[in-house]
Parts: C-alpha cells; structure tokens; sequence
C-alpha cells in the first residue's frame, strides 16, 4: 500500500482542508493518507477550539486514513522543529511521500530556495542577525535577509513571506536534514490568506477565519458553508456537551492565575521567553481583565503574536527551557483515529517501525514526552473551565485510539 | 491610652467574636482594641469567605480600634508560628496586654503548663516523635505526650486536646521566647465546640458551623441569628458585588489547574508537603471533581485535615519550603482599618514603632514578606472566578487603610 503523510491542525476541518486532502490523493496517487496532527495545543501557539480527539474523528469523518499526534513538544514549536517532528514521524511511518499546500505550488522553487540557503548558510544566518539588532521579529529578519540572498538568483525561487511558503520551506529542510526517506510533494493552496476574514458568499475560507466568525457569532449555523456536513455534526455534538469552545479568552482566568502565581524572574524559566519579555507579562498580567487587552499591552515589533502566544502556552503547561533542551526528534507514534484501511496499514507495518507504537499511554508512562502530552490535554480541559470538561481530566491516559 | 491586642480571623464576624471583644475590653479595662487580622487565607489553610478588608470593616463596625494584618507566612502557618507572628506585632504596637478565649478560661493554668512543658523539654520532645513514629498526627502526637508529662503534676494544668487551649498555649509560649513586655489575659470562651454545627434557636455558633450552614442554604437569612447587623450588611454587599464566597470549594477548579500543571516531585517543594503527600496530592487531583472528593482521598490519620488544607494553601499560592525558611517575625506593620480611636493610638505611637508602618504597599515594594501577601491577595481575587473579582486583582497594591 502506498501512503502520502500530510501535516494537519484542522482547528477546524474545513472545506480547504478537504481539498487539500483529495489533490493530495490525486496527486500522489496514495492508497492510504496519513495525518501528522497537533494535539490540544497548536503551532500558532493557542488552545484548539475542541480537543484532539474530536478534530481527529472529524479528519477520519472526511477521508483521512489514519491521524497520528504531533507531541506537544513539537506542535507547539517555532516553524523548524514543528516540521523536523512532522517529517520524523511520516517518515517514520514508512509514507512514500508528504504533500503540503504551498501559495507557491511549485516543488522546484521549493528545492532551488533550500539548495540556495544551505549553500550560503553562513552569510543568511549573519543577516538574519543584523536584521534581528534592528529590532524586527524573526520571521521578518528572515525574508529580509533572504531578500537580500536571493536578490542575484537567476533561479525560481519560493516567496518567504507567505506563511504557507515558510512552512514548506521548513517540511524540505527537515527532509533532507533527517537524511528521510520519504519525498516531498506540494500543491496549490487555494485559500487566498491565512488571515481572511471568512466571507459568507463562499464555500472555502482560513481556520482563523472561521474561528472568528465562530466567535463573534457563537453560533454553528454562521459557518456551516466552511465545512463539510460531517465537521459541523462534531462541531454540534462538542458544543452540546462541553458548553464552550478552546480559545486564549476562555482560557485567560486560568493563564493570568498561573502567570500571577510566579515571580517574573521564574517566568523566564519557560520555553520560548525572552529579553525581558517576563516583565512586561507579568505586568500586564496585573492589568487585564481579558487576552486581547493583555496581548495588545505586549506585542511588540520585536515578537510575532504567534510567538507570544507560544509564549503563553509553556508558561500555562509549565514547559521550561530546560525541558526545551532536551528534545530532539519524536519518540513514539500515538494514533489518534483510523478507519479500516489506517488500521490495515498500520498492522502492515507494525513490525517495522523504528518507534514505539503507543495505543494506550498508561503502558508507557515511561516516556517523558508523552507525559507532557498527558499534561497538556489536561490542562486543555482545566482550561475550558465546564462542569463536563473537568470530567475528563485523566482521560488521555486511558483512552484508545477511535477506530470508525 | 491602654490598649489591648486580640488574634482574629473573623470568617465572619459572628456574636461569639463580639463577646469575645466586650469582655476583652472589660478583663483589661482598655481604651483600644488592636487585632492581628489573618489576610485571605487562614490558619486552617482555606481561602476566607470575604476578603480582608471587608472582614476588617466588620471588625471597625463591632468595636474593634484597630485592625493589622498578620502577614500571609504567620496566618497560615502551624499554630506556634501563627502565634508567634500574632504576638509579635502585638507587643510592636505596644499593647499593654494581649486577650484570649479558651476553653480554659483561667490564665495561671496556662503558664502553669507553659512551665511544666518547658523544664521538661527534652522529654517532651522525644516523646512527641515517639508518638508520631506510631503514626498518628502531630497535634495527636502533642497532646499524648503531654497526658505522659503531666501525669504527676500536682499543679492545675490546661487541657490540651480543645483547639482554642492550643491556641492560647501557643501564645503564652510565643510571648515568653520572644520576651515580649505584653502581658497575657484569658477569658473563658462561651461557645461549646469549634466544630458545632449552628443550632438555629440559639445566637452564638462557630464561625465554621456558619459557614455550613451558609454554603447549605445560600441564604444569609439563614445565618443572621448568629450575626451582628454589622457583619450581616457587609455579607449582603459583597454577595451582590462578587456574587460567590470563598471556600475551597469554589476555588477547586484553579487548585486542580494548579496541582496538576505540576510534576509530583514539583509538588514536594512547597511548605508543609512531607512524607510522599505529594504523590497522594497528585493522584487524587486526577480523579476529583470537587475539592471534597479530593481530600477524602488523601486524608490520613498522619496528617489533620487543618494541615493538608495548609499544604493546599501552600501549593495555590506557590509558597515553598525555601521561603519559609527564610521567615522569622513580621517585618512590618499593615493597618487594614480603623476607627478614629484606632487612628489617634496609631498616631501616638508612630515615632516609636519598631518596624516600618506600610499604609500603602506601593512605596514598600522591596519588602519580601509583604510581597507573599499581595501575591495572596490576587491569588484571592483569582479563585472566586467571578467577573467582579477578576477586577480586583492588583487592588491590594495601592489601596490604603480603611477610616470609619
């Protein structure tokens, strides 16, 4: 069987999500299609709107063969090692290839843009540098100093100031940098900006889009032309019984009680938090009565949202820099949810993989990653603060993975 | 001016704590009384039903001139070190004289016991840890010890198994270590049991009887026997203002967050977590969805229930066994409220005050101690979970004393 991996939040799944997952198919021509997807906590460094199991059952709804979690220490990480984990596990998992949707859509630019910057690897970092003393965040040192690289390439080369460039960029470097096996793939994204606001008259519009809307209307019904009709059953099913949805603003009573807890020296223990960034945390921590007024009083040009959300995120699970240190690359599979034909795959491959394979954690509760994922997902459900979500504190340790 | 000193924590204010005070003031024949006031949290290791400063006005409404806080690392430690703190500040404030209840009522029997315990010292001591070896509680370990040590005594001698006899030894014990010029008085104490339930056809119950019946009925028609007119407004204004009261109960969820954000060997650093409570600690806040639940899980015939209530006070407010190391007696003086009496002592003796009076902490902020009591008054305000109380975070740091 011939499976392509592809790296997935799905906050939530969404009708670009689905097109995504059927150019994949088409153009990988795959028998099986593997999601690599973060759990509770996300790469833009926020809780998800609901929780991992019920966004997995919404990929398998939609097609996905077999959804496999991205450990917390990886899905919550800056870019590279958010794709040095993705790659490690769909390699891992014997995929013949992975299939990202890139504002470029072309692999070749992809594979001009990484020879580029490895080749001048020394004279790009010494940029990034010099761009970052200016005071710019890192992002933006970066497609400056790539700028300033790529200026005499005579070659195509991928656009570094789109989000969904960045990361495929990164997914290419991680390929080749863990010496993978498997081949990377890229198609078209046909969303136009991550950050659209979600029209009405469409069909296909951004998560963050979407949650926006969710939001303000707090109503199922305003977004039910972004997905497919088996994302908002689950949608429903979750609103029911949880009563709320994931968001920092949910959260914020729970984040400020814990950042007031600490002295804003110990708040420089946590991965992620920087120059003085304690300071002015737990500062306007003291102030704010909700995470808007508290992340408007400090975003900086320095820092990305994202990446004071991520901030945020190891401050409320307690993920310290020293933890940071010691991770490397993934080191076990946990399925999340298969249909017939992941489970078939999976039991094909199953004497060859190079990882444990975790279907129930109380097994291995040896594994200190997995111990921070355990964390996490309750954490997740404190923060949610309903009577039904603290119920399930302790529960992703029993749980098995769902199989529909 | 005379003046007079009693320890309170009125979680209320109830007709007991108002005899108490009258015939305080009578025993004494004082022109002022000064009570040390615990903050937020109390000695039996719970959050208090109202604030400070509301329990404070209370106190001003009753009688009392002049109320202190006793600082966060006094009001929540074990009895000899909550004693001692109270004593201190008392004698710093120039109290001729300090007045307790107990179950006792006659003060020679007290310092007759205070004699007996410390010409016996080493006795007692080995003793003490014998009991303890058996395995049962320290204030059970004291108590038995003390039946062995005065067995021969032909002298009359104070009851030590009645909570409020404790108490009073303790403070008997502090004011001769700290060589306090303060003289003790003691008067008897008229309600029956500190555990009692409140009996609706009388009006003196204990503040935890009110308390039950309080959070039985969310009703304070079902309390106002037991109350003062006084006490009673402040309760309906701070009902209708922050719409809870404070009890762990109501603080379990952010406990909960707090507990299990950490590492079971994490937990073991903050004061009073001994002997692998940790662990207990840990694995009953993954199963428990009430505070109630939680601590029958954990209890044991080695620790009182008063004193994992201080480990969990302790772990909410992150105060570990390295600060409490560092704490001797209270270094500063923090009036909550007073009347014009109250004011016209504090003026009186202000030149000759020992340590340094705090009206407003903002212009105190590099004293440590009163650092644990900001931290505790946010982390309040933050357990109540209510709109209102979330306003209240950072309040302490600039208000000043109450003048009625």
């Amino acid at each position: 069987m011939k499976a392509t991996g592809i790296v997935v939040e799905y906050n939530p799944f969404h009708n670009g999500h689905l097109h995504h997952l059927q150019q994949s198919r088409l153009k990988t021509n795959s028998d099986i299609i593997i999601a690599v997807m973060s759990g509770d906590f996300l790469q833009r460094g926020e809780p998800a709107l609901v929780d991992k199991w019920t966004r997995a059952k919404m990929a398998i709804s939609a097609g996905v063969d077999l959804v496999i979690e991205l450990p917390y220490a990886f899905a919550t990480a800056q870019a590279s090692d958010f794709a040095k984990g993705s790659i490690f596990l769909l390699d891992a998992l014997k995929c013949d290839s992975f299939c990202f949707g890139s504002e470029e859509g072309s692999l070749e630019a992809f594979q001009h843009t990484y020879h580029l910057l490895s080749t001048k690897k020394e004279e790009y970092n010494t940029s990034i540098s010099n761009f970052i003393k200016q005071g710019i965040s890192y992002p933006k040192a970066l497609n400056e100093a790539y700028k300033v690289i790529s200026e005499d390439s005579s070659m195509s080369l991928v656009d570094l100031s789109k989000p969904n460039n960045i990361l495929g960029y990164h997914y290419i470097e991680a390929a080749y940098q863990l010496n993978a096996a498997i081949r990377p793939e890229t198609i078209h994204r046909v969303v136009a900006n991550y950050h659209d606001e979600a029209k009405p008259s469409e069909t296909i519009a951004s998560a963050t889009g979407i949650r926006k809307v969710l939001f303000n209307e707090m109503d199922l019904k305003s977004i039910k032309n972004f997905l497919p009709e088996t994302s908002l059953s689950e949608l429903k099913e979750w609103k029911n019984t949880f009563k709320t949805f994931g968001s920092w603003e949910i959260f914020w009573p729970s984040l400020r009680l814990i950042i007031l807890r600490h002295s804003k020296e110990q708040l420089a223990n946590y991965a992620e938090v920087t120059e003085g960034m304690e300071n002015a945390i737990w500062n306007a921590a003291m102030k704010s009565n909700s995470f808007q007024e508290f992340m408007l009083q400090i975003k900086s040009k320095r820092f990305t949202w994202t990446r004071i959300q991520r901030m945020m995120t190891h401050i409320y699970t307690g993920f310290t820099w020293e933890q940071l240190k010691t991770i490397d690359v993934p080191t076990y599979i946990r399925p999340l949810a298969m249909n017939k034909n992941g489970q078939n795959y999976l039991q094909s491959i199953k004497k060859d993989l190079p990882l444990p394979l975790v279907s129930r954690v109380a097994a291995f509760k040896e594994i200190n990653m997995l111990g921070l994922d355990m964390k996490a997902a309750n954490l997740y459900y404190l923060g949610l603060q309903t009577d039904y979500a603290q119920k399930m504190i302790g529960s992703d340790y029993s749980i098995t993975p769902i199989i529909q």
